[in-house]
Protein backbone atom coordinates (compact mmCIF):
# COMPACT_ATOMS: atom_id res chain seq x y z
CA UNK A 1 0.00 0.00 0.00
CA UNK A 2 2.75 2.29 0.38
CA UNK A 3 5.72 2.37 -2.19
CA UNK A 4 8.75 4.52 -0.67
CA UNK A 5 11.98 4.68 -3.01
CA UNK A 6 15.05 7.14 -3.09
CA UNK A 7 16.74 7.81 -6.70
CA UNK A 8 19.60 10.20 -7.95
CA UNK A 9 17.77 10.14 -11.56
CA UNK A 10 14.79 12.53 -12.58
CA UNK A 11 11.55 10.85 -10.96
CA UNK A 12 9.56 8.37 -13.33
CA UNK A 13 5.94 9.49 -12.33
CA UNK A 14 4.15 5.87 -12.28
CA UNK A 15 0.76 5.45 -13.42
CA UNK A 16 -2.60 6.38 -12.04
CA UNK A 17 -4.09 2.51 -9.92
CA UNK A 18 -6.85 0.70 -11.97
CA UNK A 19 -8.55 -0.13 -8.38
CA UNK A 20 -12.31 0.32 -9.22
CA UNK A 21 -12.66 1.88 -5.42
CA UNK A 22 -10.14 4.56 -6.47
CA UNK A 23 -12.10 7.99 -6.82
CA UNK A 24 -9.06 10.32 -6.38
CA UNK A 25 -6.07 10.43 -7.42
CA UNK A 26 -3.97 13.25 -6.07
CA UNK A 27 0.11 13.58 -7.12
CA UNK A 28 1.92 16.58 -5.99
CA UNK A 29 5.36 17.23 -7.06
CA UNK A 30 8.07 20.04 -5.34
CA UNK A 31 9.87 22.22 -7.51
CA UNK A 32 13.10 23.94 -7.05
CA UNK A 33 12.72 27.51 -7.40
CA UNK A 34 15.18 29.47 -8.98
CA UNK A 35 16.01 31.58 -5.70
CA UNK A 36 16.73 30.57 -2.12
CA UNK A 37 15.69 33.29 0.77
CA UNK A 38 15.62 35.93 -2.42
CA UNK A 39 19.17 34.73 -3.45
CA UNK A 40 19.35 32.99 -7.12
CA UNK A 41 20.62 28.70 -6.98
CA UNK A 42 21.42 26.76 -9.09
CA UNK A 43 19.62 23.74 -7.28
CA UNK A 44 19.60 21.77 -4.16
CA UNK A 45 21.62 19.15 -3.12
CA UNK A 46 19.64 16.32 -0.58
CA UNK A 47 21.44 13.95 1.87
CA UNK A 48 19.19 11.17 2.73
CA UNK A 49 19.79 8.51 5.69
CA UNK A 50 18.10 5.79 3.69
CA UNK A 51 17.06 3.27 6.25
CA UNK A 52 16.14 5.68 8.95
CA UNK A 53 14.18 7.82 6.26
CA UNK A 54 12.08 4.88 5.28
CA UNK A 55 11.22 3.90 8.80
CA UNK A 56 10.52 6.90 10.14
CA UNK A 57 8.41 7.37 6.39
CA UNK A 58 5.86 3.82 7.13
CA UNK A 59 5.55 4.79 10.37
CA UNK A 60 3.74 8.50 9.56
CA UNK A 61 2.05 6.93 7.12
CA UNK A 62 0.31 4.78 9.34
CA UNK A 63 -0.48 7.11 11.44
CA UNK A 64 -1.82 9.23 9.18
CA UNK A 65 -3.74 6.55 7.51
CA UNK A 66 -5.76 5.83 10.49
CA UNK A 67 -7.18 9.04 10.36
CA UNK A 68 -7.36 9.76 6.53
CA UNK A 69 -7.82 6.56 5.24
CA UNK A 70 -6.26 5.99 1.97
CA UNK A 71 -5.71 2.81 -0.40
CA UNK A 72 -2.16 3.40 -1.87
CA UNK A 73 0.91 6.05 -1.79
CA UNK A 74 4.06 6.51 -3.84
CA UNK A 75 6.77 8.52 -2.25
CA UNK A 76 9.57 9.30 -4.29
CA UNK A 77 12.48 11.43 -3.44
CA UNK A 78 15.81 12.86 -5.34
CA UNK A 79 18.85 12.41 -3.61
CA UNK A 80 22.33 14.46 -5.10
CA UNK A 81 21.67 17.91 -7.01
CA UNK A 82 18.97 18.01 -8.47
CA UNK A 83 19.14 21.51 -10.17
CA UNK A 84 16.38 24.26 -10.80
CA UNK A 85 12.98 23.21 -12.56
CA UNK A 86 13.73 19.63 -11.34
CA UNK A 87 11.27 17.86 -9.04
CA UNK A 88 12.80 16.66 -5.86
CA UNK A 89 10.00 14.94 -4.67
CA UNK A 90 6.69 13.34 -5.51
CA UNK A 91 3.98 11.91 -3.73
CA UNK A 92 1.10 9.95 -5.48
CA UNK A 93 -1.97 9.21 -3.17
CA UNK A 94 -5.06 7.08 -4.13
CA UNK A 95 -8.21 7.10 -2.20
CA UNK A 96 -11.73 6.58 -2.08
CA UNK A 97 -12.84 10.07 -1.45
CA UNK A 98 -11.01 13.40 -2.30
CA UNK A 99 -10.74 14.67 1.38
CA UNK A 100 -9.35 11.75 2.67
CA UNK A 101 -6.33 11.69 -0.11
CA UNK A 102 -6.05 15.48 -0.01
CA UNK A 103 -5.79 15.69 4.01
CA UNK A 104 -3.07 12.53 3.95
CA UNK A 105 -0.79 14.17 1.64
CA UNK A 106 -1.19 17.80 3.35
CA UNK A 107 -0.25 16.46 6.36
CA UNK A 108 2.50 13.95 5.21
CA UNK A 109 4.28 16.92 3.21
CA UNK A 110 4.03 19.06 7.08
CA UNK A 111 5.45 15.78 8.93
CA UNK A 112 8.17 15.01 6.11
CA UNK A 113 9.90 18.58 6.61
CA UNK A 114 9.78 17.95 10.20
CA UNK A 115 10.59 14.15 11.24
CA UNK A 116 12.41 12.48 8.34
CA UNK A 117 15.69 12.62 8.04
CA UNK A 118 16.12 14.34 4.61
CA UNK A 119 19.25 16.81 4.28
CA UNK A 120 19.16 19.40 1.67
CA UNK A 121 21.77 22.14 0.60
CA UNK A 122 21.68 25.30 -1.78
CA UNK A 123 24.24 24.93 -4.76
CA UNK A 124 24.72 28.53 -5.41
CA UNK A 125 24.85 30.01 -9.35
CA UNK B 1 -3.04 32.28 -15.83
CA UNK B 2 -6.57 29.84 -15.60
CA UNK B 3 -7.79 26.95 -18.58
CA UNK B 4 -10.70 25.82 -18.61
CA UNK B 5 -11.96 23.00 -21.55
CA UNK B 6 -14.86 20.36 -22.00
CA UNK B 7 -13.80 17.38 -24.07
CA UNK B 8 -16.26 14.29 -24.66
CA UNK B 9 -12.56 12.55 -25.47
CA UNK B 10 -10.39 11.06 -22.32
CA UNK B 11 -8.59 13.85 -20.86
CA UNK B 12 -4.71 14.56 -22.03
CA UNK B 13 -2.78 16.17 -19.13
CA UNK B 14 -0.96 18.65 -19.92
CA UNK B 15 2.82 18.89 -19.08
CA UNK B 16 3.98 20.54 -15.59
CA UNK B 17 4.92 24.29 -16.14
CA UNK B 18 8.55 25.67 -16.06
CA UNK B 19 8.42 29.15 -14.80
CA UNK B 20 10.78 29.17 -12.10
CA UNK B 21 8.82 30.81 -9.65
CA UNK B 22 6.89 27.85 -8.91
CA UNK B 23 7.32 25.13 -6.27
CA UNK B 24 4.37 23.06 -6.34
CA UNK B 25 2.44 21.56 -8.92
CA UNK B 26 0.01 19.88 -7.87
CA UNK B 27 -2.75 17.31 -9.91
CA UNK B 28 -6.07 15.95 -9.02
CA UNK B 29 -7.83 13.18 -11.16
CA UNK B 30 -11.29 11.94 -10.19
CA UNK B 31 -11.97 8.34 -11.57
CA UNK B 32 -15.25 7.09 -11.67
CA UNK B 33 -15.81 4.11 -9.28
CA UNK B 34 -17.40 0.96 -9.31
CA UNK B 35 -20.68 1.38 -7.04
CA UNK B 36 -22.98 4.28 -7.05
CA UNK B 37 -24.71 4.23 -3.59
CA UNK B 38 -23.84 0.44 -2.81
CA UNK B 39 -25.56 -0.18 -6.79
CA UNK B 40 -22.79 -1.56 -9.21
CA UNK B 41 -22.55 1.02 -12.28
CA UNK B 42 -21.29 1.05 -15.76
CA UNK B 43 -20.32 4.44 -15.67
CA UNK B 44 -21.62 8.10 -15.33
CA UNK B 45 -22.83 10.72 -18.12
CA UNK B 46 -22.49 13.99 -17.70
CA UNK B 47 -24.09 17.15 -19.20
CA UNK B 48 -22.28 20.62 -19.41
CA UNK B 49 -23.82 24.15 -19.70
CA UNK B 50 -20.51 25.24 -21.42
CA UNK B 51 -20.77 29.03 -21.57
CA UNK B 52 -21.66 29.22 -18.00
CA UNK B 53 -20.15 26.79 -16.43
CA UNK B 54 -16.91 28.17 -18.32
CA UNK B 55 -18.02 31.89 -16.51
CA UNK B 56 -19.08 30.14 -13.39
CA UNK B 57 -15.07 28.54 -12.83
CA UNK B 58 -13.42 31.58 -13.91
CA UNK B 59 -15.78 33.58 -11.24
CA UNK B 60 -14.82 30.64 -8.69
CA UNK B 61 -11.30 30.86 -9.73
CA UNK B 62 -10.35 34.48 -9.12
CA UNK B 63 -12.45 34.53 -6.00
CA UNK B 64 -10.20 31.80 -4.47
CA UNK B 65 -7.03 33.03 -5.92
CA UNK B 66 -7.92 36.34 -3.73
CA UNK B 67 -6.71 33.95 -0.74
CA UNK B 68 -4.66 31.29 -1.85
CA UNK B 69 -2.78 32.96 -4.53
CA UNK B 70 -1.41 30.25 -7.52
CA UNK B 71 0.36 30.84 -10.52
CA UNK B 72 -1.77 28.69 -12.94
CA UNK B 73 -4.55 26.43 -13.75
CA UNK B 74 -5.58 24.01 -16.08
CA UNK B 75 -9.17 22.68 -15.71
CA UNK B 76 -10.39 19.88 -17.68
CA UNK B 77 -13.77 18.11 -17.42
CA UNK B 78 -15.24 15.64 -19.56
CA UNK B 79 -18.74 15.52 -20.64
CA UNK B 80 -20.88 12.54 -22.18
CA UNK B 81 -20.63 9.32 -21.41
CA UNK B 82 -17.33 8.28 -18.85
CA UNK B 83 -16.55 4.45 -17.96
CA UNK B 84 -15.51 3.07 -14.90
CA UNK B 85 -11.87 4.27 -14.06
CA UNK B 86 -11.76 6.71 -16.37
CA UNK B 87 -11.02 10.22 -15.77
CA UNK B 88 -13.97 12.18 -15.59
CA UNK B 89 -12.16 15.83 -14.16
CA UNK B 90 -8.67 16.68 -14.52
CA UNK B 91 -7.35 19.78 -12.23
CA UNK B 92 -3.54 21.09 -12.23
CA UNK B 93 -2.48 23.68 -9.52
CA UNK B 94 0.87 25.39 -9.91
CA UNK B 95 1.77 27.85 -6.79
CA UNK B 96 4.75 29.32 -4.87
CA UNK B 97 4.36 26.92 -2.35
CA UNK B 98 2.90 24.14 -1.23
CA UNK B 99 0.30 25.37 0.56
CA UNK B 100 -1.36 27.68 -1.41
CA UNK B 101 -1.98 24.89 -3.87
CA UNK B 102 -3.92 22.82 -2.00
CA UNK B 103 -5.94 24.79 -0.56
CA UNK B 104 -7.06 26.30 -3.98
CA UNK B 105 -7.71 23.03 -4.93
CA UNK B 106 -9.73 21.54 -2.30
CA UNK B 107 -11.78 25.02 -2.17
CA UNK B 108 -12.24 24.91 -6.03
CA UNK B 109 -13.49 21.18 -5.88
CA UNK B 110 -15.95 21.50 -2.97
CA UNK B 111 -17.41 24.81 -5.23
CA UNK B 112 -17.56 22.76 -8.33
CA UNK B 113 -19.79 20.51 -6.83
CA UNK B 114 -21.82 23.09 -5.80
CA UNK B 115 -22.16 25.90 -7.85
CA UNK B 116 -20.88 24.82 -11.74
CA UNK B 117 -23.67 23.58 -14.36
CA UNK B 118 -22.12 19.92 -14.74
CA UNK B 119 -24.76 17.47 -14.14
CA UNK B 120 -24.00 13.93 -13.57
CA UNK B 121 -26.25 10.79 -14.40
CA UNK B 122 -25.90 7.35 -13.43
CA UNK B 123 -25.08 4.74 -16.44
CA UNK B 124 -26.51 1.17 -14.87
CA UNK B 125 -24.26 -1.97 -15.30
Amino acid sequence: MFSIAFTPAPIVVPPPPDASGVGSWLEFRGLVRGTEAGAPIAGLRYEIYHAMAERVLRHIMNEIAADHPVEQVVFIHREGHVLVGEVPVYVGVASRHRAEGIRFLETLMNRLKQDVPIWKAEVLA
